[in-house]
């Protein structure tokens, strides 16, 4: 008896190797590459480089009328949907790697190993590391030579310098022997891209098949296409027909997974801010999984193997006897905690799972939350009118929206991996242990002895459920009526008493899912996890809700057209020397110059019936025109209140618009 | 220095008296009227009460058109607006405070003491008292002297012997000396209120001022007084030309707080279901409130007063010594317990007041959901276009909607009393007390010592708002728009990694505020708690949703009006006789009785036109017409997929229903 229990509690063996992990003393490692001494160099390099690109800012600033030291100081459009997007993502990258170390780390600036006032030198290296890795996104801004040449030293010696550290001393004291090789992938990764991708542009730019960046965004094809789209005849969709017909099951099913399956459209690029966004969340997750798994199963393995005999004396001390061997007792012990080891591991890996398929989903409803702006379909997407314009708080929350990103999925995924491991330890233990060895069923046993009470509820159900089918609904002439009023009232009071107890279950379920449902949301910015009368309070989703509104009211792609056609009609028959500002500036540009320039009539009203269709067609443009005064959005806001006047209002909107623009 | 520690810890002394609670032994009572033998006579009693109104029932049937025995067994109309609820209520009432002693109490049913198949007897339990208050339902069906006296005797009976058992015996064992005596008043206050209505009704009765009930339904001019209000013409209303301006804060404060306050409304009254649902959950609130005072204040003050000097060697075998001397230690353990039971009973407290606001906060969203429904606004209720008819699910959510209501409350308070319990507990143990006594301040150390984190945040938070408002944002002419974009990426490049701090700060808030909303609103069934999309998985809301659409469709107040004018004219003209039918079937009536008699043509086309005048003004009556084939629907349904469709839909159904009724 004694020994099959003790057969029954035998659990994989381990290799013999995981006990010498509690021997190993990691020796203090310095590498060749001396951390502080290479920052000193490469923090000096960096100016120069700087110094170097400033100048010749300055130089080029005199024949190229695009670019200059502002430029260099704005190396990033954030604006911008048709940049080539590698350089900033990688940047952001590593930039999120380096302040992920900053916070773990004991020492988190290499020029001090005084741990002491860590928070004082993690608010510096806050600082300090944006503007470490500055260079490597300025290099690429004069579309220069030089500056290539200079941005593929820079990426390469920070390439280089970190793999050479890393091989040198692949095993830290810091969490486990292992992490921070592993953490620092996602920088090394970054940074190969970083020393991949400038000699390309040098090549490149030898070859001269570099296009100009600095009129590329509204030159580009990419807002002709998407406008081409627009304006293209829809094809009467056969699917309308058919619709008649409510999908079936698996159909519906097949259609919600898809739903979550992000397939990139030709007619649509993400903008520079979310690409940045999606790819700094998917390295957080990385980085938060292997925090996760490092910090805590390793001392939990450590744990499992120290376990002794004198388990069982510390056990009997608490009055529990799990078995009168101590041998047994240990191994009981060890099966409960590997039990344990894997419960978390599960725990950890269903997190994220769940939060991949979330940052994918999010992708989908980003494209379709931005395709319906710019189409105009406010009221779908916020729930209510508001207007798409520039403000303080919209802009604030934009500036924010990458990081918060990035922080949300971070506490989402801790949180997850909580309560995953708790409901997971809970099933094992008192569900799948106790079917395996068919003891201590503790649970199956109460729900076993209250068979009646659940014989009871159960019959309530079918009992509502089968007379109000075939008692209480009447279908006549395709209208379905109540029948039986009297019957249905007498069942109505006597299983009232019992349908309190059916409550009682409902509300625990109601319970269950609301918190699993916002748990498993908890990284996603861009729903809101309140009810919808209450939606902005939820602060990520207010957050999300802003940032589109900068997104859209600033870079919406039929403007843009707009813009470049307009610059390049002008072009052809103004002065091309008078277009000093940036590309981004046309709208003004084209005002100034429309002025100078005599257009015949026929061509102005041609120009007018062209606004006026594009305005009805993309009714979001009309808040950021010039004539737009502000008293008639309020009424909007106002008059919204009214529900009636709610729905009416994206209709009054257009046809107001159509009125503004035939009165130009 | 001791002396003065140990009058920092002196706490309000109690009075000695409760020291004697823990002294009191309560004898077991036998009160004089036995539960036992008064649950025979009882059932008895109501057995023959029910003979006698059946024979009653089939000797009114011949004289009375309208009632019999199916009145008999149908005695509440739960889809009646205009009934007098005061009955239904009370024997709800009794019926629920019968339940919850079934549940609390270790002896279910009075028959027997057999404790241990408890469950058992629990169900047989919840069927037999309904069975035993429903004569006191139904001796008000038939509107009878002698179903009064009936009533007037049994609900007197039922009074009587339960004040006379409460006075014998106030005092029980069961949790608490008093519990018995305080769970027990809503019943005495319910049986009361019957022991008044029943002698009322007689005496109206025999005064002959009581209306027949059994047409008072359809011939009450509260219908009518519904649809004058509706036809009125509304007022030009002053308010829009002001509210061009929005309301400043003080004036939304008090808006919002007058949306939680209930005011009753001349032209709406509550069907029966929402008023029964109503008290019902009032009645819960208080159950619940009164078990989780005297389950756990009671045991707590034991505890409090049982503290000696023992608890000093106690806690050093725990190694902590709160002070050397013995008696200080006692005052300061009693000293904190006294604040872990001050902290639970503002928890309930808070907990009973919250809930109290929800429910009220419900009847002002159940009024405006029904009125909104009424006049066809589907979208703004549910978010999306529903057809408002009888199914299935909509009638067993119907049917258990009071019970779920009642069950919701229960787990809501339960949750929110230990949710806010524990925030009350670290407030207390974590600010308010080391605040009072200056000492263990220790998460005001650490939030102190991480004062440059904290400087560091709100100085980037100041700078982001600073910059967007002054240097980012230019206003010319009306219109918003970005300025200086070059400085907004560089800001936005370098701030990345403080951004990703905030962010962490705010999802924590996120989590915070989400959790409160849901466990704050956990007991409200009118609001869903997860986002919008995917509001039908909240079971709660669900339910409520399909309760809607039966109480809609079924007592649509126009149509209730309509059918009493139509049942008034058609019975100026034709054989009363002929209407052998409850009137709530009076449609059919009607249509029967319009081909047997001759109206003349002009009567018939005005009768046509004040139809189409009444269904364009509610387009929900739409779908419970005969001529209303269901594809229509289907294709409203579905081409609300569409959401252009979707807001044009409702239009879309008036002009629909103008050419339906135009052409008949």
């Amino acid at each position: 008896m004694a020994k099959d229990a003790l057969l029954d509690y035998e659990y994989p063996d381990l290799d013999p190797l995981p006990s010498k992990i509690e021997a190993e003393i990691i020796p203090p490692c310095d590498p060749t590459a001396d951390d502080r001494l290479y920052h000193i160099c490469i923090t000096a390099i960096s100016l120069v480089v700087m110094l170097i690109l400033a100048i010749l800012a300055r130089r080029t600033k005199a024949d190229n009328r695009q670019k200059g030291l502002p430029g260099l100081l704005s190396p990033v459009n954030f604006l911008d949907h048709t940049q080539h997007k590698g350089l900033a993502v990688a940047v952001f990258g590593v930039l999120l790697c380096k302040l992920w170390g900053l916070v773990i780390s004991p020492n988190p600036l290499p020029f001090t190993t005084d741990s002491e006032n860590k928070q004082n030198w993690v608010i510096l290296g806050v600082f300090y590391y944006p503007a470490l890795y500055y260079p490597l996104l300025a290099c690429g801004t004069l579309h220069n030579k030089v500056g290539y040449v200079l941005g593929s030293l820079l990426s390469w010696t920070h390439f280089v310098v970190l793999v050479w550290q890393k091989i040198d001393c692949p095993k830290t004291n810091l969490i486990h022997k292992h992490y921070s090789l592993f953490s620092s992938l996602p920088q090394i990764a970054c940074l190969a891209f970083l020393s991949f991708q400038y000699p390309l542009l040098l090549f490149k730019g030898l070859k001269g098949t570099e296009k100009n960046n600095a009129t590329e965004d509204l030159s580009s094809s990419y807002y002709r296409d998407y406008v081409k789209k627009i304006l293209q005849k829809k094809k009467p969709t056969a699917i309308s027909t058919s619709s008649t017909e409510t999908p079936k099951l698996p159909q519906r099913i097949i259609d919600a997974v898809k739903s979550y399956i992000y397939t990139p459209e030709e007619a649509f690029r993400f903008p520079l801010k979310l690409a940045v966004s999606g790819v700094v969340s998917f390295i957080t997750l990385y980085q938060v999984c292997l925090l996760l798994i490092s910090a805590v199963v390793p001392p939990l393995q450590m744990a499992r193997l120290g376990v002794d005999e004198d388990i069982a004396n510390v056990l009997t001390g608490f009055m529990i006897v799990l078995s009168p061997d101590k041998q047994e007792v240990v191994r009981i012990v060890v099966y409960y905690m590997w039990c344990v080891e894997v419960c978390y591991i599960s725990a950890m890996t269903l997190s994220a799972v769940v939060n991949l398929a979330m940052l994918m989903r999010s992708m989908v409803m980003h494209r379709s939350n931005l395709k319906g702006l710019y189409r105009g379909d406010i009221y779908n997407v916020y729930n209510c009118q508001r207007s798409i314009r520039a403000s303080r708080p919209a802009l604030v929350c934009w500036m924010g929206y990458t990081s918060f990103s990035a922080a949300h999925i971070c506490i989402g995924m801790i949180i997850q991996t909580m309560v995953f491991f708790l409901c997971l330890l809970i099933a094992v233990f008192l569900i799948i242990i106790p079917v395996l060895h068919q003891q201590n069923l503790i649970l199956f046993q109460i729900l076993l002895s209250m068979w009646p009470f659940w014989l009871m509820i159960l019959l309530a159900v079918l009992v509502q459920h089968i007379t109000a089918r075939f008692c209480f609904i009447k279908k006549t002439a395709g209208t379905r009526d109540l029948n039986n009023r009297g019957n249905l009232f007498l069942l109505t009071y006597l299983l009232f008493p019992v349908n309190v107890l059916i409550g009682v279950l409902l509300a625990l379920w109601r319970m269950i899912i609301t918190a699993l449902f916002n748990i498993v949301h908890m990284g996603r910015m861009d729903i809101s996890l309140l009810n919808r009368n209450v939606e902005a309070f939820d602060p990520a989703y207010r957050c999300y809700a802003h940032y589109l509104k900068i997104e859209v009211s600033q870079s919406h792609p039929v403007m843009k057209a707009f813009c470049g056609t307009l610059l390049q009609s002008v072009g052809q028959e103004s002065n091309a020397a008078q277009r000093s500002r940036d590309g981004e500036e046309g709208i003004q540009l084209v005002q100034q110059e429309k002025k100078q320039c005599r257009v015949s009539i026929a061509k102005r009203a041609r120009g007018h019936w062209q606004l006026l269709y594009t305005l009805v067609n993309n009714p979001s443009l009309v808040g950021t025109r010039k004539h737009f005064q502000r008293p008639t959005t309020e009424s909007f806001v106002n008059g919204s209140l009214n529900r009636s006047a709610k729905e009416g209002s994206k209709k009054e909107a257009a046809t107001k618009e159509t009125e503004a623009a035939a009165s130009i």
